[in-house]
């Protein structure tokens, strides 16, 4: 299968045409915008180490039985993946507060939280991604009711087994974002699981990988491959 | 029973001890800070206005099952009600969007939603109120699980009988914010629902009710009480 034509560009990949209409191959790139376009990533090489990672990530959701629009590594920095129809939600998973949670609800920052809070946000750039609930969405038309169930439900599945790979792997899942989509009327996992949208820590500090203390972005997408690598085998 | 001491001193009303340690009064009060005491609306008679309001309300309430604190009216202004436990969390149901949901979330203001929509607030004067949902309830310990799903379905049933009712008086019930509290480890709505905490609207206009087409609160107070009551007979 080969990269035909560019379908879109978004913040961390570009999405490509391929010979097969209902597959795309999704191309990660070295230049990412983050949280919501206010934070900017760059280093050569990171579009390789992220599909990497997300290739290694989407396999272990896959044979944990959460269905994925992952169907194999295309080149170093590519997938294959279904072409779905996207929810226009993304689905956040704390297990650690952030700093904007914190401050916004009167916490410390960085601690655990007792249970995994999930939150909503409406995917709309005019709009600046506003945060909504299970009832807005319902309300406005974005998914059905059994959506909304099944991705809460998925959602608390890649908590869980996502949490579990990465304890093998030395590491702590402190948050991620995901979203959705549908692919014959099936309910799929529709992006990528990498450090661009996931906290990953060390499992001994709880913080973010550092090199010589400092934190440093190539070592660290690094470290995490690497650390990915050698649970599996 | 006989006020005695005051307790405290909220946004619309006054909270006295009585002669029973179970027991309090609330006393409606002429001058409300309203909405998050962005909003001041006084008359003369506002507070029995409300207290009538409310009695109402929540004997519509006990009469279809939905558990409620209140006991009986004590006087012009206040009620007796059992002393409860506050869960700190406002419910807010809508069924027609607000100004500012409908700016928020794109959508057009005073247009019936496709479902009712509950929000959730974190009762804290010093976070101003954050808007939360049901994880962030559960993680933070504001409430058990089964008092959350006890609330959501109590504010549900409260929507559907308070409709009921509203339309028998010819008004259409737009939102309303309930609070609710433990009284003996049971789950009671413990709060006033009156226009204070209600958009109560006309059935014919889908507006406020007005005078002489203009909206004047004393006659909105007085027009809401007398159908209330006209439907009760």
């Amino acid at each position: 299968m080969n990269k035909i034509e560019l379908i879109s560009e978004g913040k961390t990949k570009r999405l490509w045409s391929t010979e097969d209409p209902q597959m795309a191959a999704i191309e990660f790139v070295d230049d990412a915008m983050m949280y919501h376009g206010k934070h900017k990533l760059y280093f050569s090489g990171k579009g390789k180490l992220c599909n990497g990672i997300n290739a290694l990530i989407m396999t272990e959701l896959a044979e944990n039985n959460v269905p994925t629009h992952f169907v194999s590594k295309l080149d170093e920095s590519s997938s294959l993946v279904y072409k779905a129809e996207m929810i226009p939600i993304e689905v956040v998973v704390y297990n650690y507060t952030s700093e904007s949670m914190a401050k916004r609800l009167g916490l410390v920052k960085g601690q655990k939280l007792k249970f995994p809070v999930l939150e909503f946000c409406y995917k709309n750039d005019r709009l600046d991604d506003p945060v909504i609930n299970e009832y807005h969405a319902l309300a406005m038309g974005l998914c059905t009711a059994e959506e909304m169930s099944a991705m809460c439900y998925q959602a608390s599945r890649i908590n869980k087994v996502l949490g579990d790979y990465l304890r093998r792997a030395n590491m702590v899942l402190a948050d991620f974002k995901v979203e959705f989509g549908r692919v014959n009327g099936r309910l799929l996992v529709a992006d990528e699981i990498t450090p661009n949208t996931a906290r990953m820590w060390d499992q001994s500090t709880l913080k973010h990988i550092c090199k010589d203390g400092e934190r440093n972005a190539e070592h660290e997408y690094a470290e995490i491959l690497a650390r990915l690598e050698a649970a599996k085998l």
